[in-house]
């Protein structure tokens, strides 16, 4: 796929997979709609007064139908929002087409390759000569890595003229992060100052992301404030443990077409994951095996009668295998 | 205990064991109406129109609360009543206390020997000289033996003039059967066939005396007609399913005091009973592993996520063994 | 879709939709085999001895992975097998293209007209000038009602001269069969009486199926002996009860994307079929309200805490409505 | 019951219900025993060493049979020990039969007055004039505000000469602790001041008990160190969420004996308490209500498929309530 941006009829720039599936998208949306309650109260209760007018919003978080119902939401209060995806396989395209087509800059397709995604990611934060984004809404930490890491490299060549350096690094991902921001630099050697001067904030909610900030507070490099929604409760007692008592049988049948009833089913973890993950199993019919190394989550787990033991004690009869432990 | 019969100030015969906890049972008794709609819906019903009007009914059936609400129904709609327990453990004294003080005549009381067992059995059948009841509720099939048996020694009787001979049998409780039999012989050599001419049927509720009765319908020296309540859907489906589902954890908790949850629970045998059982440990927080011989009952426990062993392999592991093979 | 017969490289007939996907349809079955132990022993116990070693089978039942697996153990024991669904949607395509490459001749395809259900359904059955099949694999008991009126239509053609008449009735489906018959009576007034004289016998499994077959033996009009597969204990009792529970939310997962957990279910029906879907939505966090009007049911359905209401109370406030009333 | 100090042949002080229970109790303590492997391992591990040589320790804590496994590790590790119960109605008089007997001085009966229950929390706390205890185990904070109290007093007459006047207060039980600290008093004005020196600290359970803990440490009245054993993971995530879950239904057969399947259960609170009783009723086939005004709470209850309304919508409806609001 060549990396061009595109425009819609309107003017508003994006990279999708397939624009026609914005119908099945808005579709799909509509549904979607119904099922959040809340970010639609918002609209209701907040749009009149448009609180976000003139906000500019990146985002980058899975591009999926549920994210089009916040990034509407984030519309409807008066934002712009440029938008990618934080993982290459996890856009549904119609959803981004929907986006693109009457919303906002969608920059995102299933199967993106790294050099797409680090792409995608730039042009989620290109707002243009103005500098960057007021709001970020991330999800695993890359835009504000790449912020970051821009910053810390306009220091360097300022300083001393110094560019970044691909071929220091071995790690793959981080070449072409490495490799963006040079190019960068060329074209504007204030680029990400300018971007972290206008920053209001950053929300991240993976555990991962939320770590890296907490490290860089200590560190006293964080450039802009950054709420974390990770260890909000309805993070990790909802999404946790309900969205993967959820979504764990719903990916195994899609996926394998076999009957979860009467196999066995390890569990590694009994964290709040893992106790989704095992609830879900016990009541799809399956017989559930527990692993785990803290004794207050072994214990749980045996109160829920469920059998704890090492995985080398069960890998060689168990039929299926979940990893929660990150 | 001396096994004289006693008598109300009404006249009423009775034998329990402590009178005094005739109001106790009398509170628990108004507590179980409440539970047993269907019973007090007939007395609403048919009480009017007393359909029992005159009629003999002798029971042999656990003297608990729930059988005094049945006892009750009986008289409020018109029958005279006389019942012992079918289980030498099984009554609850302060329920035989309020009926035999308010509505029917009680020989029962928990911890019977089987020299009074049969005694009580033999009066709860002996409605004086004119003949026995005209219908038996039978639980295990005792009162409906103790006639079959008498008939066949007044038959011998009558031919040969020979009484049945205790020593000639090794069953201990048999002996009681027949002592009881002998000794009736000499006061009335019709005491049984009279019982026989004037029952209309009886009603039977356990699988052991079902099949006894089927057999000697077989053998064609079934006296009187029968009704088969233990295979009523309410019965199995509901008695032995949820019946046993309330009871087994009930029990285990009053006699133990021992936390279920976290214990490994076996349950041999995966019928109705079984079903039950091993819903309620796995309900309890145990672990519940299934022994069973059925290949369809088998497949079902391994269905419901449960672990099929054979009793050889967990006996050195489990906390808890509930047996409902018979 | 050209109504054409295409053939294999080996000469096998076949129409399906897309021959390509015979590879992916390998790769399913092969994960299905390990699903289906019970007919990959018979695979084992008896294809030395080749039981089916010329026989012709015709199946008409949803041509999917797991029925593909069936057809192959009928393959490997000896038999020659054609083959067309009995839903015009349940045809996977992939499982289609697998078999007819490899092992038989298959008619079927996701979204068949009626008008190509029909054809399918012939083709199924037309084993060439030497009459039909040995046995009928039937579901729904589509190919024995095409043989019965085919043969009644050959009666009255060979006593009268008489063809049957679409025109005749308003069912759209009905006239699709008699033109189908008409026009076999030109090319030959007997085939379907060829067919019913080879005929060894039907196995049939679902309920309409089976009554229509019994209606059929009472009215002395069925034409060869059938086997009612629909009433084993396999079917009601693991199909109807676990099939659902798996079924069930898997079908709502895929068709919606939305969360099942804090919906409010309603399943009109508690037999078999209610039973195991109450079971699935209670369990993926749905508060489950039950409709029946068989009372040993709606008490079954009250003892599992579950709300027993008439769908006029339950229409306005529910989310989500089950079906399993036939 | 005369409040009178009886002593066995060792001479250690007591006052129980009934000693010949004492067979009894030892019966169950072994039961529980087994329950009970982490106490066991203290026993195993730290008898040796006797790290509690010497020790006094006070126990007020509901006296069990759990309690008295508890006492007799104390003893085993070489402490002395003392007890009352926490609870006026919670003492297992055959566990405290044994305790008394075996191991150490009880001061506890099933049925206390209240004049009785702050005389054996005074005896408890009364190891003769060479003052208090080194440890206290608290549950509910009854003996640390005897203490605390009994030295606010001392100081007051001390300065003054004043002494508590029960007449000052309307609280019944207020008024029985000030009597008892007034009578203390003209015996030893310094006999709680001497308990203070002594202490080492205070374990307390409760909420009740560590909020007043932590009241008194803002105030700077707090005489003595306090752990908070209340908020520990092993309180709160199991007594808790498991104690309850077995405990409830216990309690509901126990005293009722009725049927807890098809019954409405209405559980007010749905915290952790609130979540081990409605999964226990929910599991004993009752249909669960709750009630709840924390939203992420009434949110848990709903993804249970719980029904969340105001206890006025089913006041009315309802057969069974649970309230664990506190």
């Amino acid at each position: 796929m060549a990396l061009l941006v595109e425009k819609t009829t309107s003017g508003r720039e994006y990279k999708v997979k397939d624009m026609s599936q914005a119908d099945f998208g808005r579709l799909e949306l509509e549904l979607a709609e119904v099922e959040m309650p809340g970010l639609m109260s918002c609209r209701t209760e907040f749009g009149p007064s448009q609180p976000f007018k003139g906000a500019r919003i990146t985002g980058s978080l899975h591009m999926t139908i549920q994210t089009a119902v916040l990034i509407e939401t984030l519309t409807a209060l008066g934002a712009e929002v440029r938008w990618c995806s934080c993982n290459i396989f996890s856009t549904q395209d119609h959803a981004a087409a929907a986006i693109a087509r009457d919303s906002a800059a969608v920059f995102a397709w299933k199967g993106e390759t790294l050099q797409e995604y680090w792409w995608c990611t730039e042009r989620a934060l290109d707002w243009g000569p103005g500098g960057g984004p007021d709001l970020i809404v991330d999800d695993g930490g890359d835009a504000t890595l790449l912020i970051h890491e821009g910053v810390k490299a306009e220091e360097i060549y300022e300083k001393t003229g110094a560019v970044p350096d691909p071929a220091s690094t071995d790690n793959a991902e981080f070449q072409i992060v490495l490799t963006i921001i040079r190019d960068g630099l060329k074209s504007d050697p204030k680029k990400y100052h300018k971007m972290k001067d206008r920053l209001v904030g950053v929300s991240e909610e993976t555990t991962t992301g939320v770590k890296r900030l907490y490290q860089m507070q200590i560190n006293g490099t964080l450039l802009f404030p950054a709420i974390n929604v990770n260890d909000s409760v309805t993070k990790s007692k909802f999404d946790n443990l309900y969205g993967c008592r959820h979504s764990l049988p719903d990916g195994l049948m899609r996926a394998t077409d076999v009957m979860i009833a009467g196999k066995v089913a390890v569990v590694c973890g009994y964290g709040d994951v893992g106790k989704g993950c095992a609830a879900a199993m016990k009541q799809a019919g399956a017989r559930v095996i527990v692993t785990e190394i803290d004794p207050i989550c072994a214990l749980q787990a045996l109160m829920e009668g469920l059998q704890v033991l090492t995985l080398e004690d069960v890998v060689s009869e168990a039929d299926i295998f979940v990893t929660t432990t990150g």
